[in-house]
């Protein structure tokens, strides 16, 4: 940002919080924000009120940890679901990845991150202990890991296949198709689906 | 845009609008509302709090044309200003670029596009009598025409030098530094230097 002042505080303000927006950098902040107040009626006031009301409106799914403006999620409270399956992401990021591949009507679960020793994460960070007590409540079959093909995530999906040992439950991984320290959200829906499909039991 | 719905309608509509920001796609779109509903209290509701003062405030500045909270514009009620001179720019982001490069004290006048007959733009839809207004009522010696080097802009800046023939004012242009065809938006601040302290008189 250049510290010279082109606009009064308010469209200061507005660049300055939209340069903070992943995708948006201070010259297109910038640009963004001129093109919104040339919109204002059509897309300025629009997205103001839309973000105000996601403010208002979004929480954390507690069954799940997906966010969404209700809870239990809309994937929790889908009656056509198929409860028998869980599939166990890092992020909300990858939920919304796997969900747009549209390759797995199952329930989904948000661990919220991997484990990471040396960034000070363990178990009790992450939803682990949530996701035990969901497949102790009986129901589930199989629980899908799919984590990020990183080295966290790897450990991670091991630490949960320990959890759930001895649980009835058979724990399976994505296996062709995530590329090596690849991450979910970007791959396409084809890779996705290789990846769910020639998933294998750990 | 998938049309398959992920989350409640609220934040399937941020998604949509976010979409329709410059510099953010469908893709784009999803991880930035992800990222903001994340950054709820940090970043979503103070940038629909700066959106919606955004709307409230803005206005296109009477005197000039330039956007901002208040009217006349902070440029033009700058005490500090050269009179004797104005800038004339095609659009607001063009006065935005030369600002941030700072190389001019002076007063702008937006004209708001350039002509074009076969877009049916002809003087009346530009800001152009407002110019000739502003150099009638005096004290101004030099009009800088900074429009861009496109066939539009050159058209327009000689029929402005026409209609400001024989007002006992200075036209200039910029010359040097301004790539044939390029925008003004998108050049550097010494670039845009170079090109102002070159000027030519028409
Ligand atoms: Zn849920
Ligand atoms: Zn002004």
């Amino acid at each position: 940002m250049s510290s010279k002042r082109i606009a009064g505080p308010e469209i200061e303000r507005l660049i300055q919080l939209l340069a903070k927006v992943p995708g948006l950098g201070p010259r297109s902040a910038r640009r963004a924000a001129l093109h919104l107040i040339k919109k204002k009626e059509q897309l300025l006031g629009p997205l103001a009120h839309a973000m105000a009301d996601a403010v208002d409106k979004v929480r954390v799914c507690s069954v799940c940890g997906n966010v969404d403006t209700s809870d239990p999620c809309m994937i929790c409270s889908d009656p056509r679901r198929d409860d028998s399956t869980i599939v166990v992401v890092e992020d909300v990021s990858d939920l919304w990845a796997l969900e747009r591949a549209g390759v797995q009507n199952a329930r989904f679960h948000v661990l919220g991150g991997t484990l990471s020793p040396l960034d000070g994460v363990g178990p009790d960070d992450l939803t682990i202990a949530k996701l035990v007590s969901r497949v102790a409540a009986g129901g589930v079959a199989e629980v899908i890991i799919a984590v990020n093909a990183t080295i966290e995530g790897q450990t991670t999906a091991h630490y949960i296949t320990d959890q759930l040992a001895g649980m009835g439950v058979k724990v399976t991984r994505l296996a062709h198709g995530v590329p090596v320290g690849g991450e979910l959200d970007y791959l396409d829906e084809g890779t996705l689906a290789a990846a769910l499909k020639s998933r294998t039991a750990f």
